[in-house]
């Protein structure tokens, strides 16, 4: 499986993967796993938000078991963040065939649209939309970088966008959901486990900070007649870390856009994203904050005005404890480990987004680097068979309950 | 004359000038410059490398007294820098015409192409290849941030780019050049003074910082397992400005390039261009070899690689002292004041290329907020009027001597 998929919209130079929602690289994907549903005698099916199925069983019946992921990458990403989770669904199915295991309930295969939002900006559009978590009409105002809408893309790849919206009949027939995922961490390499449990995914948010200072030469402007936002933006970077360590958080600033961004002018104005998570919304809260007072602060100091826009927060998502237990009762009785670990994650997934409307579960797989959106991204081929082994394990332990 | 130059290449949202070099703004600033020329009789020339001449009189004599400046921009630039010179250039000849001034030798007024360098990233494009500072095949190889070239990009214009190349014959006819320009800085402001008289230009140069770590996921990844360039590079930043003030110096980062540049990717790449000036040579040493032991001082520390290209280098620049002196007679026996100031500047001008080539000087305008390469760059009136009254008087002394 991984044979095909492998150099589906890899970039020659980086090695990454540029698979964005709808593009080229994302319908040869699709393709793909229509081909992988159907050579294996599944029921194909395309929702009306472009999430793809694969059904062993009567769709119809209810309390289905349902594990997948996403196909879709981050610029330039690695080839098992999403992926891994569909090839391992397929292999599990195979897993669970050879073992001649018996469904009791209908299983299906899910490859969720758009989980990375590198296109439009928003991340986990098909599973937001299913969920109705994302408004029709905001989805339909979702632009990429050219100017391309969403619905235009999913009518360029050949999608009827008209029907976009929420399906709770589908996500009504699904009694747990579980995504198998590469961690995106090293948790699992430092405490020596192959596989473990999710707990929560961290609360985190995106804040834009708007330095405005005064365009000017920089050759010929004395350093005490600059009103240079770039000073401030530094400061501001060196705070987030510092805000972020002290708390036991993670901040970032990882994306930046200067005005005018030329060699010898001061710039007029700096724009600097904030990426931050913490274990629980009060750490996060302190962060920020802590953040936000010192930019205001260095701003200030430097004659540059200081706008903060909050651009997206997410609450903190606690998988269902029932199923979490329950996943752990399968894997810590099917094989000689004493526990399974269970870890919090920073990272969103559509795991969290269906977590409101079924119960819903995650596994990772080890992660030596801990490297991830990137394409030094890696996890050890015995560590994935580990996963494809307790993957099938929980599918068939939970058609069986 | 400012009335039909004023609305060309302004931007509407921003009111700054995007008059780039042979782009359909630099053509119609051309047009104009020309029907200033024939509208006062005078013969008008393009030389090999695109830059416009008008004379009075003949070219071919010898010894001219040559004025002038550039007519393109920065991007979103002021409508001072560069036209104030060619707009004074064309007013003092009226003045000195409306005196009955009988001129003993040839005059000239240039519009250099290219000054700013805004297209094709080289400062002073025209004036360069004219003294033979920029090779034929460097020049052809410059290309703008579409991909096209020097010699497409002139062609496009309508020029010829064949024929671009040192210029010998021409610039031996100059006997002196006198650019006027409006002052970016504040020391005629703080001096009290209208017009001033340029000593040198500062040795400058730019530098690339290329901060290299490892793209890694803003959400997951622990703070102890990072490689985030962006955390050198603020470190860097305050560093470029601590060691140019304790140095009397200035040093700017202005311009950033970051991959992949997501809100959620802890970068692998920041490459950020140092601008540094100083009086002179030692200083600036001092300043930028601060500047990059520090770096790699941080760079060290968080584990993130630092590739340091000079990109490139302008020593200082010491106009004639005999022109300087004979200039400051000049405006000092015309007019009432007791002292011409003469000033440094930070910044570079097709006079100071043309220093080498022949004797060159500077007039200075006053700028009341010193801001410069923005919008918001300004001059008086009268302080226009002093610097045309001046630059007319300067003219008539040279043609005389």
């Amino acid at each position: 499986m991984w044979r095909e998929l492998k150099p589906i919209g890899r970039h020659p130079d980086s090695g990454g993967y540029r698979r964005f929602a709808w593009s080229e690289a994302d319908i040869e994907c699709r393709a793909w796993f229509r081909a992988q549903a159907e050579g294996r005698g599944l029921a194909y099916e395309v929702d009306r938000n472009g999430n793809q199925w694969a059904w062993l069983g009567d769709p119809e019946a209810g309390d289905a078991v349902v594990t997948g992921s996403h196909l879709d990458s981050v610029p330039d990403g690695g080839a098992f963040d999403g992926p891994l989770g569909v090839v391992s669904s397929f292999a599990a199915l195979d897993e669970l065939r050879g073992r001649g295991v018996e469904f009791g309930k209908p299983l299906a295969i899910v490859n969720f649209g758009d989980e990375e939002g590198a296109r439009f900006g928003l991340a986990c559009v098909g599973s937001r939309l299913s969920a109705g978590q994302l408004g029709i009409e905001q989805a339909r105002r979702l632009t990429d970088a050219d100017g391309i809408s969403l619905p235009q893309a999913m009518e360029r790849a050949g999608y009827d966008p008209t029907a976009i919206g929420p399906d709770p009949e589908r996500l009504a027939r699904i009694g747990a959901f579980v995504e198998l995922h590469v961690e995106q961490g090293r948790a699992l390499d430092l405490s020596g486990d192959q596989v473990g449990i999710a707990s929560a995914i961290w609360p985190h948010g995106r804040w834009r900070f708007d330095f405005r200072g005064e365009a000017n030469h920089a050759g010929t402007t004395r350093l005490v007649d600059r009103r240079d936002p770039m000073l401030s933006y530094a400061e501001t970077v060196l705070a987030a870390r510092r805000e972020a360590r002290l708390a036991g958080a993670v901040a970032t600033f990882g994306k930046i856009s200067v005005e005018p961004n030329g060699v010898n002018a001061i710039p007029s104005l700096v724009r600097g994203w904030l990426d931050s998570r913490a274990a629980d919304q009060a750490t996060l809260d302190t962060v920020v904050t802590g953040i936000e007072k010192a930019a205001r602060e260095y701003a200030d100091a430097h004659g540059v005005e200081l706008d903060i826009v909050r651009e997206s927060f997410t609450p903190v998502v606690e998988f269902e404890h029932a199923l979490r237990d329950e996943i752990a009762r399968i894997l810590e009785g099917a094989s000689d480990c004493l526990k399974v670990p269970v870890l919090g994650t920073g990272a969103g997934h559509d795991a969290g987004i269906l977590s409101g409307s079924v119960p819903t579960a995650m596994l990772f797989v080890r992660n030596p680097t801990g490297v991830s959106h990137s394409p030094a991204e890696y996890a050890a081929e015995d560590d994935c068979v580990a996963g494809v082994i307790a993957l099938a394990d929980v599918l068939e332990g939970l058609t069986r309950r």
